[in-house]
């Protein structure tokens, strides 16, 4: 071997004679009656033999009990004769409700252990505890129903504690759980264990826990409600309906006392009262403290037993499944900001970090005023609910929706199915959660109505953890009402078009005035359409270019917040306007290039012939004289210098192109186009990044382009063309001095 | 209040007299003599008062004790007398070595508690469990030592444990910790338990886990040594010089049997042998299968208490602070991929999430043969280590560093003053890690040298955690030793550099034989220098385009890997020469352009004048006859000309500037300069991405520039200037055809 390498053994691979060493990190093998203990790092005494030294497990010596006392004590230190027979390995075994004493009170160590049956009689109460070695107190319930330690019929014995039998009990549930995407219906032990026993405690004792359990074995069946069953929302909803006389919370009518509130009631039409009927309390900003900048959600967080855990903030990516710096993952709450994150987890990751489910109850904290925090209670659109086997909220009609309260990220508790130490058949996972909130329409202090949790579900069957991969999202989402916006917008073309028309009908007059004919014929039509073409497009760029700007400057600069941008489907007119825009300047284009090819030109020379010329003719021998000529290379450089001048432009296109990237890119202009509330052209690399917004990415664009070609022409025409040179100044020029006039 | 509004109220906020109603989420008053439970969510009795009926907390009826039994029972249910006195909860207690025991064996409730010694005499050895319930056998080492459950002098009673007086004992450690960024040194609650205990046990028994616990003191007081204390450290390199007997571990000289590997021993010069004697057994790949590709390291982890966890893979992100996906953390350890990540952390959550350190033994896994895997020990580089007081680590001469083997991430033990359930005072937190890859010089395989671990701590003193934050970083760095490229750049700067001088002289003499003097003076010297300068600004050009794509062709192409990127600090000397070869093209830019304007050009004009003109001339009266003139327009059409195409280019720059960055933004080219093994041009928007070489950049525009350049000079030359115009011969024929000629 070279230096400094080693062979790599792990402690699974020592076998059972062999621990493993940590010091030298390999197998070493353990002496003679031993083997391997539970964690591999030492060794114990095989059955049969009791422990004589031990330095912490690494030199052990073990010595071979004698035949009459042939047990093993529980520390393993002595030999014990066990009255009952040994276990495998090696220890003394007591029947089922007997404990198991090897010394006395006092801590003498008997020779003989004892199998000793606990007093369940009056005033002791006694029974053998989980471990099998004390006498403690039985479990309350078997004490308060039969006054003893026993569960006799006509008790009922259910998930460990004893009920009296009534009439008007709950029914029995059943204990299955659906994964309806995977078309699985299966047994689950933690429902079989726990559903019969939360309902009847909750019922008989208004046992609060017991209430909190049975409505999250509820939740674990996505508040799936069906007239005909009796599983465990059935059960839910047995309960709720009998226990009307025990009164609301909090003037709420969907929230009884003693049990958690899972619904928003089940008539048609109350989603849209929930959600519209009253306004958020509080206002929030763009740019103010952090009470009114942030979104304040808080959650009550329960376990699967019923427990309340404390109330969480979702500051710190609670519900933000994807891994991410605190920064970015705070991002989410910024008022304004629209939020987008989504990653692949890979299952086993998720087998580890939620092992155990919690179930959240949304609030949203606001300043109630006198100094008190007040919650508003979130609804969830749990997509996966079934009402009456009918996928009621996968639709877009809002009447149809049925409400819940509670949700919760991973359950890989109710796909276990015979045994709670094994690993889930089936897990059920959050992977889409959705946030929206919507502005009230026309509001001026940036009132909201009280915001929506859309939660998707996938379910996995657990084949191979390692690989299989689970895509999560998380989104924030804002909007509002464009209808109005979409209406000015409309009447605006409306307006511009129509002026358009007139100008159009102007322009063909001066055409038809220049070419002479007064025939309206088709060629006239014709131009007609091109001259609309073209201030049509110029109508499209202005209202788009208004919108840009519009949406840009109203948005990023409130303070109090009323207007939102428009969501991605809503800006569908837009792009079609751009796109009109696009293709009816491409019309007008190709029409002035086409009229700029085909126009005659002609030169006219106005120079007179300075005297005659001496000109010998051939063959005759006689001189003549004749008009001296003038050099048609006057008209010719006249000519040429027309020529150049068909391409001169105002501007000059390359700076035009290096100016705005420079300021959209460098200067950071295209971070205003950013879907968040921030109005600053830098964003530090740690921060979260929003995605673009298209018709701000547009009105950055334009109004940089515009205003940049509007500082070249000023500059042009008042600086380069008054002090430099001119060129069309310079041709008129040419042509007064030269004497040569055009005409087109 | 509103619609679904409930005041926020928590656990805390209900006092002593209510507890906090989970299905309310409110705080409701307990009933008669009763107050909180530690929870908050339910009511227990007051003391002196005993449970009659529960529910589970909810409603609890509570009924005094009498007088003579005026205790209550540990599980609350009965009434008891206690004859040594009641706790401040009511129940009964018992001096420190008896036990409390309120039931007989058989679990018959008794009237009086009785407290009872155990019997520590032989064979029984029993003494009080943690809790004080049960009389247990007592700890094994009062056993061992002193045959009973005492340990009394001449014994030594450390840590819970008790040792055998002896000669040879290590001394007596300082259980203190030097924070040496903060200058505090303070004394640790753990160490004054565990230092002396451990030290012992490791010293008599060869207790492997003491052992390992006395190193991971050691580790966590920075492996620094000093010869004159008795520190963790100190013991530590007592009882390993003093134990040589028992021998090393696979023959690696620093790795005493039993003892972890701490150091690599301590003269000067041994770092730079650990480092570049040998070589890495295994070669690597950039594209090949998984275990050529990827850094395999793996790390024997440990806690505090010395037990040995797991060997732990460190993909998943391990060494990572910072959070982030999965896909992304792993691209650390791809071989070839340049890897940095840093972020803000916040304290608190430091505190959360490592409340317990572990250390780390590093070690890189490969293939040996035979089926076998593996392990080379990777040696780590521990900034803060102190060597007899001095900072021995933190310079770049190799021969002063001191190599250590352990590490740890965050260590929140030792900073606990007095009591370890209280919050550490100071913690120490890695924040800056560095894994280095160095290429073997003239490999052809993909031989690297051992990689090292670098780590920097940083100590925080807690003062609030909510708002503080500490900078991490995690680095994967590769280099090799760039002499030998440095040294061919040289060379062929000095050739081409030689061959300009001669290239400038031919263009000098060139240009004096022009200007048609033949003395040598100082504008010739001159005239010399602004060739030179533009050969040489060519030369520098040519050096710099042809070193970026080297490197671009030569790393990302390989598959065995035998070039890697220069690193920042080694492209110092490719900027200068960018630098002058830009400054010196300026120069001759400028010398172009000052030549261009100063330079005399004459028109001749060679028509004939066809005849005479009889002009009459003013005031004689005479008519005379003079030679016809020829038009002076047509020299002035021929000088137009010429000074249109003074700026004629051979390429469009519009054109230029549009085509590179479509190549090097949409088509995603420049992803060819990340430093990175990857020669793909797109990059998935999960994967990581890797920083940007300078080198690559420059090489990867220059090329792409050149590249554009010379395709468009081919389109002008081939199709353009054949087929449509050709500026210059349409001059050359003007001349022709107007009978003009010019010269310079």
């Amino acid at each position: 071997a070279r230096a400094f390498s080693v062979p790599l053994q792990r402690p699974a691979d020592c076998g059972a004679h062999r621990y493993f060493d940590s010091s030298r990190l390999a197998c070493a093998p353990c002496g003679a009656h031993q083997r391997q203990s539970a964690g591999g790092s030492s060794c114990v005494c095989e059955p049969g033999y009791r422990m004589v030294f031990s330095n912490g497990g690494f030199s052990v010596t073990c010595e071979k009990c004698p035949e009459n006392m042939s047990g093993v004590t529980q520390d393993g230190w002595n030999c014990i004769s066990c009255p009952k027979g040994l276990t495998s390995e090696g220890n003394c075994k007591c029947p089922n409700n007997e404990i198991l004493v090897e010394r006395s009170m006092d801590g003498i160590l008997l020779n003989e252990a004892l199998c000793i049956r606990c007093n369940g009689s009056e005033q002791s109460f006694s029974a053998s505890d989980a471990s099998g070695s004390r006498c403690v107190r039985c479990e309350k319930t078997f004490i308060q129903v039969s006054k003893s330690c026993d569960c006799n019929t006509p008790n009922i014995l259910t998930g460990g504690l004893c009920f009296l039998a009534h009439e008007g009990l709950p029914p029995k549930g059943i204990a299955s759980v659906r994964f309806a995407q995977l078309g699985i219906t299966l047994t689950s032990a933690w429902f079989l264990k726990n559903l019969q026993s939360s309902a009847f405690a909750c019922w008989l004792h208004s046992n609060l826990t017991a209430c909190q359990a049975l409505g999250n074995m509820c939740v674990m069946n996505m508040n799936s409600l069906s007239s005909s069953s009796t599983d465990a929302c059935g059960l839910f909803q047995y309960i709720f309906v009998s226990t009307a006389r025990v009164g609301i919370v909090h003037s709420i009518p969907y929230w009884r006392h003693n049990l958690p509130w899972l619904y928003y009631g089940d008539q048609p039409g109350l989603a849209s009262q929930v959600l519209e009927k009253n306004h958020f309390p509080t206002t929030f900003t763009f740019k103010g403290t952090d009470k009114d900048v942030k979104l304040q959600f808080i959650a009550a967080s329960f376990d699967a037993a019923g427990n309340f855990l404390k109330w969480q903030s979702l500051e710190g990516g609670i519900l933000q499944l994807c891994p991410d710096t605190q920064t970015k993952l705070n991002a989410a709450y910024d008022f304004g900001t629209t939020y987008q994150q989504s990653c692949k987890i890979s299952v086993s990751k998720i087998l580890l970090d939620f092992a155990n489910p919690v179930f959240y109850d949304l609030f949203l904290e606001y300043n109630g005023g006198n100094g008190q925090q007040d919650l508003w209670a979130v609804p969830v659109l749990n997509l996966n609910l079934q009402y009456n086997e009918k996928f009621v909220n996968q639709g877009s009609n809002m009447n149809n929706w049925l409400l819940t309260r509670r949700f919760f990220l991973v359950d890989a508790l109710s796909g276990k199915e015979n045994d709670l130490r094994q690993p889930p058949r089936v897990i059920r996972i959050a992977s889409k959660i959705t946030i929206s909130i919507r502005l009230v329409s026309r509001t001026q202090r940036g009132t909201i109505y009280p915001p929506l949790v859309t939660v998707a579900y996938t379910d996995v069957l657990i084949q191979n953890p390692e690989t299989q991969t689970v895509m999560v999202s998380f989104t924030v989402s804002y909007e509002m009402n464009q209808s109005e916006a979409q209406i000015q917008t409309d009447i605006a073309l409306g307006v511009l078009g129509g002026l358009a028309v007139l100008w159009s009908l102007l322009k063909t007059a001066g055409w038809k005035r220049r070419t002479g004919s007064s025939i309206i014929d088709l060629q006239t039509f014709f131009k007609f359409l091109l001259f609309y073409a073209g201030d049509l497009a110029n109508v499209f760029f202005i209202i788009t270019v208004g919108t840009g700007i519009y949406w840009l400057v109203f948005f990023k600069a409130q303070q109090f917040v009323s207007v939102l941008l428009p969501l991605p489907s809503q800006e569908e007119d837009f792009v079609t306007y751009v796109a009109c825009a696009f293709s009816l300047k491409t019309l007008q284009f190709l029409h002035l290039l086409v009229s700029q090819l085909t126009v005659d030109i002609f030169f006219i020379d106005w120079e007179r012939p300075k005297g005659k010329v001496l000109k010998a003719v051939e063959g005759e021998g006689v001189v003549k004289s004749t008009v001296a000529p003038v050099s048609i290379w006057r008209t010719y450089f006249i000519a040429n210098e027309w020529n150049e001048i068909q391409t001169v432009r105002k501007i000059n296109p390359l700076f035009q192109v290096l100016a705005v990237l420079f300021f959209l890119e460098v200067l950071g202009f295209s971070n205003l186009a950013l879907m968040d509330a921030s109005s600053s052209l830098t964003r530090s690399s740690e921060s979260y990044v929003a995605p673009w917004s298209r018709i701000l990415r547009f009105g950055v664009s334009a109004a940089l382009w515009v205003a940049i070609a509007i500082l070249q022409v000023i500059f042009f025409a008042v600086i380069y063309e008054r002090f430099v040179e001119d060129k069309i100044s310079q041709f008129v020029d040419l042509c007064c001095v030269s004497n040569v006039s055009i005409s087109l």
